[in-house]
């Protein structure tokens, strides 16, 4: 990851308790596909296996990445069935990360 | 949640295989603890059972109640039981969400 400013955009959704089909393979296909945009620097996705609450980060160089992204074809695909079929609720939130620190154990830092 | 801007504060981290022992309890009590500052708009938690990747996001009015809680004494502590006990590493990344929209089922958008 590079300094700060960079773009973080949080995808956080609730899935719908039915209908999973398709759901992983649409997930990691998207993963492979965003990766490959100008512009990405990296994404992270963790999910509650009691809540069904997820939360998805990606980050992006500029905003203008992140949009493009968010056009794709295939990704548009994507979304439409997200909210067809697979998601109960979801919130996008595009921010601006100004600062950044962290912790590794023995005794790296970064 | 208010209309942006507002401050996201983006916790993520890998837990350690070992030594659960009082994290549940801790990570509840900061929650709580957090959530009568000053400033708090809400938290969404969630965590990845298989790789031990967990993303926290608390959102706040301004960066400097951000601030504030990451110093309050009871959170200093437990910041320290995190880095000595329960994370393999942690990155925390302040941001400031710009835009955000959103979908929910049944027709009901935000």
């Amino acid at each position: 990851m590079p300094e700060p400013p960079y773009v973080a955009v949080i995808f956080t959704s609730v899935r719908a308790p039915h209908d999973a089909e398709g759901y992983g393979a649409m997930a990691e296909e998207m993963e492979r596909l965003g990766s490959q945009q100008p512009g990405f620097l990296g994404i992270e996705s963790a999910r509650n296996s009691d809540d069904r609450l997820g939360i998805t980060l990606s980050y992006w160089a500029t905003v203008e990445d992140a949009r493009s992204w968010k056009s794709v074809a295939e990704h548009l695909g994507a979304q439409q069935l997200g909210r067809d079929r697979w998601y109960e609720h979801y919130s996008v939130r595009i921010a601006t990360v100004m600062r950044e620190y962290g912790f590794m154990r023995d005794e790296m830092r970064s």
